[in-house]
């Protein structure tokens, strides 16, 4: 790819042949953090390593006596209900240990529970009757999608009974008049957007974990991703859904209305709410056109207040056709050369990189928006350095640049990650103040001897949402201490989020009160204990 | 404005001369239903006639003896509190008839209430001591912001106190960057708009009482409008929100940020509650950039099937700059040539006219798009006929032909107003067999002797919005009889809306179950209970 003076020639070169624009109907994979491939290749490298019990690593939490033990007879009962050898992994009658595993675990191998039982319902109506009985018996569960969460919400803490949802995998209905799809939740992502893809359509979440991630996970963690930007938040776009209680009330919310105003909007509480009041069975979404043309261009700045003025001249002048604007820091993209040794598409060093994305209809009016853009960013010295992709695989190529930082800090040892919200001015500055703490105390340095290697940030900034990783050679409570809470007391004094896209979990279910004031979380509890009066749902997280 | 073989020479017109292409920061003052100009003249028309008391209107509603009478030790306390003269509009202990009614009923002459008492609290603080006084005293409230409603929420039915937004009218912060609005929730919409038009960026929403209206009162009431295709709901686009419970609790969900997964996300329960947990003080808002072009086209077709087909090819060629598709029956715009005498933009008569708004930042492009559209639909004959608006004023002239129906209705007697969702293969249906019903059953004709002047169906055709009204000479009860429940068990049968944006109110409160089956009922009901144990909150109205 082409440097400085390059990127005059590419503009060049876009202007002529106009066939060689990228108009491509598929979108990338592309992550904010969840890269599936990082976990093959590190449990590779750490199978020998047993994953901690998330018992173990909290050891504040202590299993709820209120709970039942899970029976024989409960296991019999399960059995005959799913009516199917593959429905019930059972390890209370049978030594299942193996199968079970992957369902105990994530894929992060953070988190670790001790369950003796997966249940994976086919339908709504076997879902129904699961939870009811559970209730009834006050047997604690897991809504479990496709695992891919960060923080380990989909696993279970002591012996939880996964309920998974990847026996429900239909698509039920799709109509290319108004766009909207509905579908069984345990549809995964990259499947509904494929069967999308063929008409013309497009699903309007996207991130790392598509190939894995179900579509009712997606919708019950309140997913951002990549594109949030364009197409919003599931708020706007989910239109219905259809979830069961713990009392195995059928919440039939499956409109596929945009517009119904009568009565609460009931169907936003299980947007975000993380298996705590109940499982999404199914999902009514609007998918908007598939794009026709889509754009990546790569950007080297020289300061923050730079990638600001890029930001919002990409906002004003690509306006409607910007549908990513990714920030990586230069710290981060020099861990993904040390650890894929790829040469970098720019010639010199900055200590800031972009990756902006177009979609839109028309390819040649992109590539003029994009140009506009491009001669008033260079020509205004907002942006040093950068290259357009000129073809499908220089299109990979660059946002493989902005995804693999992930899996690059991945073999480097461990992370402490932070997925939050900052308002947009004060963005990078969490990234200079950690990196500047940690290094007055001493822990930051190029040798083995120092536990931090480097502190990076990375992000969506077009959502004001950064991934802070502070990656060390070794988990180290020491650095932890330094970082938690001081991280999270600078987040709440610029009102942000603790949180950003990734939930609350296990990981972040202390530190609510750090973007939540105590009056919301009491309106919290208390819905909690109105769609869950027995506390069976997800418990140990959350709120 | 020029005719069918005319709109190739406006095709030619708009290729040579690009000055001439609109280029408008400012989007006009558009409607669903509700121009507000119709109330004066309708109220003039009719000042002779008082409106009738919803309480006789509605004879099964019965003021709810648990409510406290109020007293005048409750007035003294109400203006110490708010330490204003203007604050109080005391029906109580003085005669002030006058100065109430315009609180007591609604801009439509439908609604009227009984209340004695008005109080415009200025501050949150001041909304919360209120409430609790309130509560702890069981005297029933309305919220109330512009009035502007459909369908009765906003005034009282009996002595319900009003509390009235209109004080706490602050724009609190705007950010350049990020486009987010904060404001207090009696600010109103045009105020909001105008203030982010000197900023470059667009209020989310548009529709015809923007003069009146405040934004608090349309996030409560979940407003939809006219560029919900574009900019989608309140859902996605409010951020945050401050509301105050019965019990005086302020919910302090004023978030600016875009992603933030800390827990339920409960403001979403006030988006749409029509003031039945709560009164919503300020919301914080995502804004988009202000369009740089806007461009508008009215269209003639032949069929309804024709109208499905240009909005397909409207939503896949002019995709991420469509801003509007509106649907006009022949019928409804022979109502407005009757009742403005305005010469009609097309020459010929068609059964079906949309019209079409693209928005976007370059004039150019979107203009090429819309032409490519043009030559598309009007070359495979989807499109009879068509013109586009080439300045401001034909801008504005083609908007009126959409937005001057309900005014024409208003003029020419009494109307019935549906306000309905339905997939959109059945959209333009329910006219007609709601006319062919109306018209076997003998109520439809052309002269004075029939009750039915006319069956007319428009909307917002991108939203599967349809505005069905039945414009009657005068209101008469068999034909009422004729349409309700009939209307209502069409839409059941279809899974369709029996309010797509008006929402609930007095007047569709007993039909709630045609959209909502019983379970979601019950779990409404239980929220209600939970939020508002003493069901102060605008009693008589909602589930």
């Amino acid at each position: 790819m082409s440097g400085v003076r390059n990127l005059s020639a590419a503009l060049r070169r876009a202007r002529v042949p106009r066939t060689r624009i990228i108009a491509r109907p598929i979108l990338p994979q592309s992550s904010c953090a969840t890269v599936l491939r990082s976990f093959t290749t590190s449990s590779a490298a750490r199978a020998d390593k047993q994953i901690k019990y998330t018992s173990d690593a909290y050891p504040n939490l202590k299993r709820d006596s209120k709970f039942a033990e899970i029976s024989a007879d409960d296991v019999a009962f399960f059995k005959e209900l799913l009516g199917s050898e593959s429905a019930v992994i059972d390890g209370v009658t049978t030594d299942a240990t193996d199968d079970i595993e992957p369902f105990n675990s994530d894929w992060m191998r953070k988190y670790r529970g001790h369950t003796r039982l997966v249940l994976k319902p086919g339908s709504t109506e076997q879902t129904s009757k699961v939870l009811k009985y559970c209730n009834d018996r006050k047997l604690a569960v897991v809504p479990q999608g496709g695992n891919t969460g960060l923080v380990g919400g989909s696993v279970p803490v002591f012996d939880e009974i996964v309920i998974n949802t990847s026996r429900m995998n239909k698509i039920r209905s799709f109509d290319e008049a108004s766009g909207v799809l509905v579908a069984d939740a345990g549809v995964i992502l990259e499947t509904a957007d494929q069967y999308l893809a063929e008409r013309n359509h497009l699903f309007p979440l996207d991130l790392g974990a598509k190939g894995s991630c179900h579509i009712g996970g997606n919708v019950a963690t309140n997913a951002g991703g990549l594109r949030l930007l364009r197409y919003g938040s599931l708020h706007g776009t989910v239109l219905g859904l259809e979830a069961v209680l713990p009392d195995g009330t059928i919440v039939d919310a499956l409109s596929t209305l945009r517009k119904n105003n009568t009565g609460y909007d009931l169907k936003q509480l299980f947007i975000g709410s993380e298996g705590t009041i109940g499982i999404v069975t199914a999902v009514s979404i609007i998918c908007p056109p598939r794009p026709k043309a889509v754009n990546v261009a790569y950007f080297g700045l020289e300061s923050f207040e730079q990638v600001q003025q890029a930001y919002l001249a990409a906002k004003g002048q690509l306006s409607e056709i910007l549908s990513a604007f990714e920030l990586m820091d230069g710290r981060s993209q020099g861990l993904v050369i040390e650890s894929t040794g790829n040469k970098h598409p720019l010639e010199g060093e900055y200590p800031f990189y972009c990756l902006i994305e177009t979609s839109g209809s028309n390819a040649e009016h992109d590539m003029a928006k994009l140009e506009t853009f491009l001669e008033n960013v260079m020509g205004e010295g907002i942006v040093a350095d950068g290259v357009l992709a000129q073809d499908e695989t220089q299109f990979q190529a660059l946002w493989r640049w902005r995804e693999g930082i992930t899996e690059a800090l991945s073999h480097l040892g461990g992370t402490y990650k932070y997925d939050v919200s900052i308002p947009l001015s004060d963005l990078y500055l969490l990234v200079e103040d950690t990196k500047a703490r940690l290094t007055e105390m001493g822990f930051v340095g190029d040798d083995e001897s120092f536990p931090v290697r480097a502190v990076v940030g990375y992000g969506h900034m077009g959502d004001s949402n950064l991934h802070l990783n502070v990656s060390v050679r070794h988990y180290n409570k020491d650095v932890e201490k330094a970082i938690e809470p001081w991280v999270y007391e600078w987040i709440q004094k610029r009102n942000g989020s603790i949180s950003a896209e990734h939930g609350l979990g296990v990981a972040k279910r202390e530190y609510i009160g750090y973007s939540q004031n105590e009056t919301m979380v009491k309106l919290m509890k208390q819905l909690k204990a109105v769609y869950d009066p027995n506390g069976i749902m997800n418990p140990y997280k959350y709120i």
